[in-house]
């Protein structure tokens, strides 16, 4: 088995020692939110953790109404510039390793500023977390795999808690702690990912579509397939796909689409419409039964109360779906040509 | 001619009248800009305007400090809710219809809320145009081809000019009015575009590729590319691009590569020396002739004395490569399949 496929296996109870290490980290964060009155956050990630930080943009948005934006490093690092913030900004920098010198950038510049600065690593010894005012653990163990799996679950997990924790919304916050059951039935799924991907044996590129609180799951699924299988996978808001880039679709690139229940089905719902017409082929991973039918395939999830867990089950999917198409055309998922595990980047 | 080539010729006149046309307005908007002590900016827009943003996101952040983010619009039209925000924030939407839906929704939502909103369309008439405290005119003339050109430079032009006049920054002030004439050595380079272009012929993919500010040039190109010759273009920072995709490298894909003078060239700079490793064939746009010798082959542009003023003349060159490479792949860059001029999301 590769590393990658048993760190996947390793999400639920990943997520569990995530929950049970920063329970009081949380709380106490939240406190301090609440006590600076927190008017603006700011996110800084690369990479897979700057896919988690596009979830948490729309957790945190969706659920406090307080503006989110994704640092542009380069500000700080290249140019030598920082950016006005007040004692009211909250500054998160999330990194696997903990050792991205252009997150540390933004976050000791934040710092600076007076800012409340936060770290999201999956190691307490690292440069950003002994630099924040607060760390949250991933908690998640060593990951060795290149291409990170259960680190992104727990980012993206320790996102959502602190939106719900902060928005003191009590059902998503027990729908998220109940994650460790909930995912072993997307986990079951291995084996119908495994039968689907052959069909993908020969495809040199692909669509990968979302939208709303998704479109963090399609960049991540895009992401997972380009560096283990070096399929050109493209991915977009189904919207942003319309103005421009729907004029690609070719009958001979398969188009992976993410289309839980929740407010953004129905446009989901519409492009696999759409799509269909075009004869481009679709695997769609879905809850819904009437959704699963617009598509060419679909892959089964389990269905969420709050849209904001949907992505959880999604991006396991994508993890499985990577990792097997990976190992069908005779990579190796846990060391990609190209990469190491820690990528510094300034 | 195409309308495409035609409207890229445009680009020089368009800036002038949109210059003209701007002025008063623009000292205006950052008096007020200042009376209300604005600590954060919002940028809306969907597809090439959604480029012009990211540019905007770099400008401001740079010159005023001030802290961008990209706005979510689905947070407002899928999900029904809105952002907190107040007297101290300034939304710009984007849009060269002025008709997109999404955009509206963001604006009335910002208005409701008290905040500063503005409008950059090309059209007095439009929804948008008709909603903002503060509208700023393209003044481009009308745009015929789908694909936008003098549109996405005459917005780049609109959010580079309030940037310096807000960060009184004379220096920069004074090249951006200098862009009508700088910009005529720029299109002179059409014959060599044409020339290189034919290398590229038989091309399915490609990689586009910059760094800091000129990131959002990365993003248009790549999207010009898409439309209108269906080829699939992937844009990345070079920073994120050593995050995985680096990964799919392969000689039979070629990479456009945006390199002019600035912060940002020292990175470049390694990126192509990596590539010549892999075998990788590069392009590269280049005011700096030891990088021009870098890549395989090299499009001079001319040198900017700020790094903000380069992504000017690197999305004319882009403009002109996707058209002269839709032309030679016999397609109608004028008419992409499956687009409208006007795209309404919400």
């Amino acid at each position: 088995m590769t590393q990658m496929t048993q760190e996947i296996l390793e999400t639920p109870g990943a997520i569990a020692q995530c929950l049970a290490a920063n329970g009081d980290k949380l709380a106490a964060l939240v406190a301090e939110i609440q006590a600076r009155d927190i008017q603006q956050v700011i996110l800084a990630a690369r990479g897979t953790s700057d896919h988690a930080a596009t979830y948490g943009k729309y957790a945190l948005e969706l659920l406090t109404g307080v503006p989110v934006s994704l640092a542009a490093s380069s500000i700080y690092t290249i140019y030598g510039k920082g950016l006005r913030l007040q004692k009211n900004a909250l500054v998160i920098g999330i990194s696997q390793s903990g050792a991205a010198a252009d997150v540390l950038a933004v976050l000791a510049g934040a710092k600076a500023a007076g800012a409340l600065t936060v770290g999201i690593t999956n190691n307490e010894q690292s440069g950003i977390a002994q630099s924040v005012d607060v760390h949250l653990s991933c908690a998640a163990g060593p990951e060795l795999s290149v291409a990170a799996t259960k680190t992104f679950t727990t980012e993206i997990f320790l996102l959502a808690k602190l939106a719900a924790l902060w928005a003191q919304n009590a059902a998503l916050n027990a729908e998220l702690d109940a994650l460790p059951q909930t995912l072993q039935s997307v986990l079951a799924q291995a084996d119908a990912v495994e039968s689907i991907v052959t069909r993908y044996r020969f495809i040199d590129s692909c669509f990968v579509l979302a939208r709303g609180v998704n479109y963090a799951i399609a960049q991540e699924a895009a992401l997972k397939i380009q560096e283990t299988t070096y399929v050109r996978a493209l991915a977009f808001a189904a919207s942003d796909f319309l103005h421009g880039p729907i004029a690609m679709l070719h009958r001979d690139i398969p188009a992976l689409i993410f289309a839980p229940t929740g407010a953004a089905l129905p446009d989901i719902q519409a492009i696999l419409t759409r799509l269909a017409g075009e004869n481009v082929e679709t695997l769609v991973v879905t809850d819904d039964s009437e959704t699963a039918r617009l598509g060419s395939f679909a892959l089964r999830v389990p269905s969420a109360q709050n849209e904001l867990v949907s992505p959880f089950y999604g991006v396991l999917i994508a993890q499985m779906f990577a990792c097997s198409l990976s190992l069908l055309k005779g990579l190796t998922p846990d060391t990609p040509r190209g990469l190491n595990k820690v990528t510094i980047t300034k």
